[in-house]
């Protein structure tokens, strides 16, 4: 049987390669074979792994850029999604262009996170070009075609597929740069419990923030339960009013993570549980 | 005396609105006019309130996006700026374009926050339109110039202003969209502490963030001080170091606030109050 996997393409994106990792490892595992499905937004392959696809490779969060907004409100929004792995992927950005000198470029397109995660680089060393956002990075290299004065930021993976030169690389501004992605699929998958080692939940609280949240963080740290992650998102109902995503580390089935979950219930207005995963190595 | 305040600009943004509310309610209270210095990036806007203008009128935090993360990270960045006044705007977004139908329709352009905040509406109508994000809402509306195939998702009052037409509105996804702004300056400017209902500030916890949150929440729900939003962002340092941005009820001169404060200094890295200020009425 074939494993098909959405991911945010075109070919040469970040979430390319994480979503080739993941499917190198499930080979070694299983011996399946998978299919690459690219998707033009993130939100689009989430979609897929409701209705096409067996599972869906999403970026959450990013060490310098912070959570990938869309894929923490998709998960609250969908109730049929569960993550059933972790993938942390070290990443580096390429200027990538046939421009001959940094001076010929004019326009620099890119993701937006890409171009934020640049930006110090491009205000130094290109200081008077235009910024043009664009749906991935990969995408980004489809506006050089014909165009000397255009440039992209690209991993230095996707410059090797497009056949495109590299002026300067790595210009990230911070040099550890990480991205968190997430493995999300309707059925469970893995059904070794082994190593899972961290479980996600998001949940709201009735009215506003205030004392509301001291006791779902109490809850865990009364019992030694680590927490690894907050985050806090609107629930799109009104200004001031959100939804919690929390990351724990421990396994949700744990004796005293399911009584912490059970006392949970009795603090949050929703609560869902979106799953209890390793970390894959790379 | 003129005052200058800086603006995510073109014209008709959000943002100019948001300005203009402030630079009126400046003239009501103290008689003094002010000038509309419009930036092409909200980054570049914040940085002009160092060295350039007066203030500057950023967005923090959008009812159905959530947060502008630019604006926390600059603030966390810089040391010298202060928040002078918060202010509320309701956004509605129209698709403005020369197409006579929606059928007509190939592309749409717009900020990626406003892109998001309609996503479901074009989904619907238009779902087989290429979506391409743009650096404002106003901006988006220069590339319908000579094409009548091109939409873009901008404010009605930027329809006006540019003299294109208004084909459908509003197309938000969710009828309640507040975006909540802040008046950036150097200097305090408001003299009177009356009315200073909030005081936002931001914080590094050491290590993790396990009961290293806990303690700094239970600070504030232990004195009844209410929390009205907390969010997190990356330090920048490593995947899972974070900054957490607060804003609670209250001045920070208040006897209980100060003491509380002081204690905080105890359980945090860094700790920086970034000001304490009154909401403006609109």
């Amino acid at each position: 049987m074939t494993i098909s996997v959405a991911y945010l393409g075109p070919v040469g994106t970040n979430a390319e390669t994480a979503a080739i990792q993941y499917i190198n490892w499930l080979k070694n595992q299983t011996g399946e074979d998978s299919l690459l499905c690219p998707y033009p937004t993130i939100s689009q392959g989430i979609s897929a792994a409701i209705s096409e696809v067996d599972f869906a490779v999403v970026p959450v969060e990013n060490s310098i850029e912070g959570s990938v907004t869309v894929t923490l409100d998709s998960l609250w929004r969908l109730d049929s999604l569960r993550i059933q792995y972790a993938l942390v992927l070290p990443i580096q950005h390429a200027l990538i262009t046939n421009a001959k000198t940094l001076a010929e470029i004019k326009t620099v397109y890119s993701h937006p996170q890409a171009l934020s995660q640049c930006q110090e680089w491009l205000d130094k060393h290109t200081p008077s070009v235009q910024i043009i956002p664009s749906n991935s990075t990969s995408e980004a290299l489809k506006y050089l075609e014909g165009d000397d004065s255009a440039a992209a930021i690209a991993s230095p993976r996707a410059a090797q597929l497009y056949h495109i030169p590299i002026l300067a690389h790595p210009i990230n501004d911070y040099p550890d740069n990480y991205t968190r992605f997430w493995v999300l699929s309707q059925k469970d998958h893995d059904q070794d419990r082994r190593d899972r080692t961290h479980t996600s939940l998001a949940f709201s609280v009735p009215a506003n923030v205030p004392g509301a949240l001291v006791k779902p963080l109490e809850i865990f740290a009364s019992r030694g339960i680590n927490l690894s992650r907050i985050e806090s998102r609107p629930t799109k109902r009104s200004l001031g009013d959100y939804v919690f995503f929390i990351d724990i580390e421990a396994d949700a089935t744990q004796p005293e993570v399911e009584v912490a979950l059970k006392e949970l219930e009795n603090h949050t207005e929703t609560l869902k549980i979106l799953g209890s995963y390793r970390v894959l190595p790379l």
